[in-house]
């Protein structure tokens, strides 16, 4: 029988990665990886390094596929259609990668970005592989540590308060307003730093970029002071690097306890 | 300077801890268990287990103290008030065993369950420590895994569905309603099995028990049918370990994508 990892890496540290994800890339015979074209090739050099700093070179292939590219323009407020359309496509690429590079008896892994949980499409995927019946195979996922707790590390917080809820959630989301009966809010895919909705509200946010990686960058404060600094970091990143990823905390009425 | 370490040793499986943590344990000269009394023994020793597995005996120093009891019965809806006295006793105890167990170059750690972020008051009570100003100190926070990612590793299903929020939250606040606005909602800390209360709603349940250890326990399906199933398991488990800890996803229209 074949057997699949999905195996959550981390979100930037090589050293976030735990024991049991290190055990599970070095019984692994095939690595697949997903490119999503060259603004992400960076995230792919990551995801090569990891590897590279866990096993011998030259004991594990690596096989590389394109991942097709989501249209994102065609989505509006509800962007699920093209979401499935992408779903579909991606599952038949991995179909094929399965059939076609894993032996019978060998294992493979997908390397997933953080943890495989948190707004990813791994775990979906492969099972919509499955309800096809093309190809059978048996899979785990290895739990990673996702740029949100990375986020609040790398902060010194909380994500939660004692005995309240958090959420988490996209820039999509929160452009359509503040969650209800929540006061703690990660925010996630979120391209245009809806944070600025609330400047003028009683909050503190805790930014990070690249967080765990040596272009790590960190902010936080009261919105009002904090939103204009982070925007002017955003920008000049953005601008150095040709792409960003980042994450934020919005804790309001922050000195409730 | 004295240095300490807050350290996610992930939700019960050692192999969850990360590279990261590892190292921060080797660098460690004294460790603190805060012991909850006999209840939440076997916690201890699962810590221990950790230290075992990661130091070679007789290396490390291990300080032992008792954590004061919250009185959960004061609190009534909101429990802060308790919380607050709870907090400032739990910070003269860490006061005194940083100042008093750590030399001036030592660095000591605090292992934290799971991801120091989630409902754990690590952190914010060496803030209280530092803020009385007593003892001086500079600190870091390691992230883990947490119960949360480590229950829907063992699922194999995400936190959240494609371009939607998930909510993190107690059993307490789940006994006051279904959270506004999100389908899809972790409980932690419910000694009441609240999820009984939405037993006939279009609803799935993931459950999880003693995650990662060899106790651990799993269940899942269409909440109608799973809930009394994972009442009887629970009850049988609790009965025969004389403690639980157990955390669940719940998610609402389970057919939507
Ligand atoms: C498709 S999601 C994947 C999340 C991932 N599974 C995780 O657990 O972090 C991509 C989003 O994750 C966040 N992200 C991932 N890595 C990050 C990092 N190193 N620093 C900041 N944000 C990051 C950003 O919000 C980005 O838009
Ligand atoms: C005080 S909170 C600490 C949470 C911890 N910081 C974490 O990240 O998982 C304790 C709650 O965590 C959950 N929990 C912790 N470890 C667990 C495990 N191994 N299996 C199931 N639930 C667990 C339970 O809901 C429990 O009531």
């Amino acid at each position: 029988m074949r057997r699949i990892h999905v195996i959550g890496i981390g979100a930037g540290d090589p050293d976030q990665l735990t024991l049991q994800a290190v055990r599970a890339l070095r019984s692994t015979d095939v690595f697949f990886i997903l490119d999503k074209g060259e603004v992400k090739s960076d995230l792919t050099q990551l995801r090569r390094d990891i590897l590279d700093a866990h096993l011998p070179e030259g004991t594990y292939r690596l096989v590389q596929a394109r991942d097709p590219e989501r249209d994102r323009a065609a989505g509006g407020g509800a962007y699920s259609p093209a979401v499935g359309d992408w779903r579909s496509a991606r599952a038949g690429i991995y179909e094929r990668l399965i059939a076609e590079e894993l032996g019978e008896d060998d294992s493979g892994a997908f390397l997933v970005w953080g943890d495989p949980a948190l707004y990813d499409s791994t775990i979906g995927i492969l099972e919509e592989v499955l309800g096809r019946g093309e190809v059978a195979f048996e899979y785990d996922v290895v739990p990673g540590i996702s740029s949100v707790s990375a986020l609040v590390a790398r902060h010194r917080t909380g994500l939660n308060r004692v005995a309240r809820p958090v959420q988490i959630t996209t820039g999509r989301r929160l452009a359509e307003g503040f969650p209800q009966d929540v006061d703690d809010v990660v925010v996630m895919l979120d391209a245009h730093q809806t944070f600025r909705q609330y400047a003028d509200q009683d909050m503190d946010i805790y930014w990070g970029a690249y967080i765990g990686t040596p272009d790590e960058i960190l902010a936080s404060g009261p919105i009002a002071e904090a939103a204009p600094r982070i925007e002017r970091l955003r920008a000049e990143a953005r601008e150095r690097k040709g792409w960003i990823m980042d994450t934020y905390l919005l804790r309001r009425n922050p000195d409730v306890r």
